[in-house]
């Protein structure tokens, strides 16, 4: 402590090398050195998380430059709504109002289409109903002496924005209106609160309503006319991609089962059924936010995005029981090889027939054309069904045969089937638990097909093109196993 | 249509009434009073609606009372802060700067501390660093001649609210800081281009900073203090109740396939894992709040809220192995009775020693404290599933034996043993699809457990109570399977 910091007496560390001579080894000269040297790290270390942010940022930007496109679409509306502030008519016009029409540019300009329009409209009533209400409101109290004035302000205020809380937790009033309640407790504490102090309240009220309209209006003009992102569009994407996803994800399940090959592609594949268990809040927000859009596309104004959330929750409830089939098949031993290659041709018929079904379901989402190969499909998978169902009754007689045809006489044969059997159930264990599961499978896939011809219904879907229901027509239960054989192929 | 509205030709409808006498029934009398009893009919339906609206209010207001609070709460706030308008003191010190904190307690008071936590902080932060930036900009368009300077403002609005707007877009910044980066775009946009116009722009900025301050932390306190319902409790609740759910849907799903009994109330127990399969949205709403939230009641600043999201997952997965287990119960055909009652036993125990670790592991997180039986609930339940495999495996057997026992001869017994064969297959299908699923199952209850446990390390639970362990050290494994039979039999 004495001699800390003379230099001569310091505590030196000195090292022989080879040559005979030795080096002092420097200590790090101080605390402005480690300090330096920390910052260097933090530094390079902030640089490294930049870079990391950055570089998501662009996989974002190259996966979906739509998203690229509404950041763009919401600089330039900030930057014409600035307009009011720069040219010099237009600022005499609405003067420091002109805050809220940026204020509302800000809050209002959503991602899609139908969730602009929804804060738009919501906005809209919620302000004129609390603005009507707030000025009625300041008339009454400021009509009843100024000792009674703020009282019953304050008793107003504390009421309707306590009711106008509570409503927000109803779920139908928050599915549909929980923006403009917001807005409405906002404006009626502004309106009946500040009236007590401003003098024009009116003409306020009235300046502030028209810039609000302003902003909003060039939020919608700019939201719809320049690359639109509808809700509903995207909805009806998501299902139809589910729709696939799960198809291919039953096919790559089975194939690996029976296939054993566990490459990185197959389970890409495999793994997209976990989208689809958890995208119920993403359906549901967005079928929420297209029922404010108008006709557009093939959508008309009155499009049933209710029954797209049924499709979606048959969807989800198939994709449980696929995750649990893939659990299943993962987890268990598996069954040995002989019982397998029995069962083999007929699991997978069965769940390329479904595929098939999930697939053509997809086409007939994404084209909004009824397809005139659906029953006949789902007939099908139906058939397939039962073809498993009869492969695995099959199964005990094959395996008792194959001992009993080394065999001559039946007293030898006894012994054998007896110790076989109770091993066998254990065996036959995993390939029960896989048909169970495929049979419960199809019939999900069977309730999927029920919502989307109910969608197909609802939403009044283009007829199958002739080209291919006369194709169709002509085929006949002769030709179809043919098809389904080379498909089957095509998976081994 | 000449005589139309002349009242003696019009046509009339008589009824000849009992009594001899005939009346004239009068049509309804015009435009006026079918309007008028079409006003009534939609008055009537008005008022039902309305009705059923407030009836469904109050149930939720029943149901959880906090709401109620929460709304109070948000009512008093907004109470308080309105005094700024009415005292002459506090409205000299701010002026119409009132607005920001009225508006700030509008926009910031959430359910949950940690949502308002959540939304001050961001707020805060977004204000700051942007009304610094804004500053530095509209210093530099004004240091660059009259022409320049809306070029240079409009430029870095559009530059910087674009860049901003897709940052929201990346999950990171998606999940802490979107309030944040909202108001960093309407702060900027506003302090830039106002400052063109208005002549004190530090005068104003720190006038309506010190406003939003107030609001703010007067949200804060008021939800902190009174009542407060922190987004951390919540979901440490919604975890163990789901638990719990899980362990009631899996005991009733069993004991209602092997006891016919499909009451109501059962019903409803069941049904309890579907709000586990969607519980994904809110889990993660939830701990992304919690974070924010200081220590309180029995959780650290630290707790580590992430691992609630991975419980969460694995209570999810076995959710979906209960809902597939489900689904096959009631669509397949049942099993005969004979083998029904041959694997009830061991099926009925695994179920319940499975239900009683998910009961145990709910106690664990409910309590805080670690269990000292966990471990040895889980040896009973994978007990069970050895247990309920050599059922499965003396199945068989128990099938030949049967129909050998009423015959004498090999040549006899053979026949009957290859015909009862192959259906026997198709009858043992739902018991080996249940025995699978059950076995899945509780693989999965053990992923749950291994996933508590490590909660149970991270957040440093409380070691079991001596009494209890005391009690379970004494007890032993033929103690053991009398409380397991007590169990069952309860369920029975």
């Amino acid at each position: 402590m004495v001699m800390g910091n003379r230099a001569p007496n310091k505590l030196e560390w000195r090292i022989n090398v080879r040559n005979g001579t030795s080096e002092i080894l420097q200590p790090e000269s101080g605390l402005v050195h480690r300090i330096w040297s920390w910052l260097k790290g933090l530094l390079g270390e902030f640089m490294l998380k930049i870079w990391n942010f950055l570089e998501k940022a662009r996989n974002i930007a190259v996966a979906e430059p739509k998203k690229v496109i509404h950041c763009l679409k919401v600089g330039v509306t900030l930057t014409i709504v600035s307009l009011f502030y720069y040219m010099r008519p237009l600022y005499e016009g609405v003067g420091g109002n002109a805050m809220w029409a940026i204020m509302t540019v800000v809050v209002v300009f959503e991602y899609t289409v139908g969730a602009t329009l929804y804060k738009c409209i919501n906005r809209a009533i919620g302000t004129l109903l609390a603005g009507s209400l707030g000025v009625g409101v300041h008339w009454a109290a400021s009509h009843s002496g100024d000792k009674l004035e703020p009282i019953i302000l304050g008793i107003s205020v504390f009421l309707l924005a306590s009711a106008a809380t509570f409503s927000r937790f109803i779920p139908s009033v928050k599915a549909r209106f929980d923006y403009g309640v917001l807005i409405f407790i906002l404006t009626f504490s502004l309106v009946s609160v500040s009236g007590y102090r401003v003098d024009k309240l009116i003409d306020v009220a009235r300046q502030r309503l028209s810039t609000v309209a302003i902003g909003a209006s060039l939020c919608v003009l700019i939201c719809m006319l320049f690359y639109p992102i509808w809700a509903g569009k995207e909805l009806h994407n998501l299902i139809h991609r589910n729709l696939e996803k799960l198809a291919d994800a039953l096919d790559g399940c089975i194939a690996e089962y029976f296939t054993d090959s566990s490459a990185g592609d197959s389970w890409k594949k495999i793994g997209g059924y976990k989208c689809v268990l958890n995208s119920k809040a993403a359906e549901d927000s967005m079928a929420g936010f297209a029922r404010w859009e108008p006709a557009h596309g093939q959508f008309n104004f009155r499009h049933p995005w209710k029954q797209y959330l049924k499709v979606g929750a048959s969807l989800r409830s198939c994709a449980y029981c696929i995750e649990t089939l893939d659990g299943c098949l993962n987890s268990e031993i598996k069954a040995p090889e002989l019982l397998r290659r029995h069962l083999s041709d007929a699991c997978i018929t069965l769940s390329s027939s479904a595929s098939f079904v999930l697939k053509e379901l997809a086409t007939t989402v994404e084209t909004m054309r009824k397809s005139s190969e659906i029953d006949f499909s789902i007939g099908e998978m139906q058939f397939a069904v039962l073809k498993l169902e009869n492969a695995m009754k099959s199964l005990p007689n094959h395996l008792v045969a194959t001992p009993s045809s080394t065999s001559d006489g039946d007293a030898k044969a006894e012994p054998i089937r007896k110790t076989a059997t109770p091993s066998s159930v254990m065996e036959i264990l995993p390939l029960a638990t896989l048909v169970s599961m495929l049979k419960e499978t199809s019939a999900r896939i069977k309730e999927i097909a029920d919502e989307v011809n109910e969608l197909a219904k609802l939403a009044d879907f283009k007829p199958p093109s002739t080209k291919k229901a006369s194709q169709s027509q002509s085929s006949n239960q002769v030709d179809k196993p043919s098809n389904n054989e080379e498909r089957t192929k095509g998976l081994g």
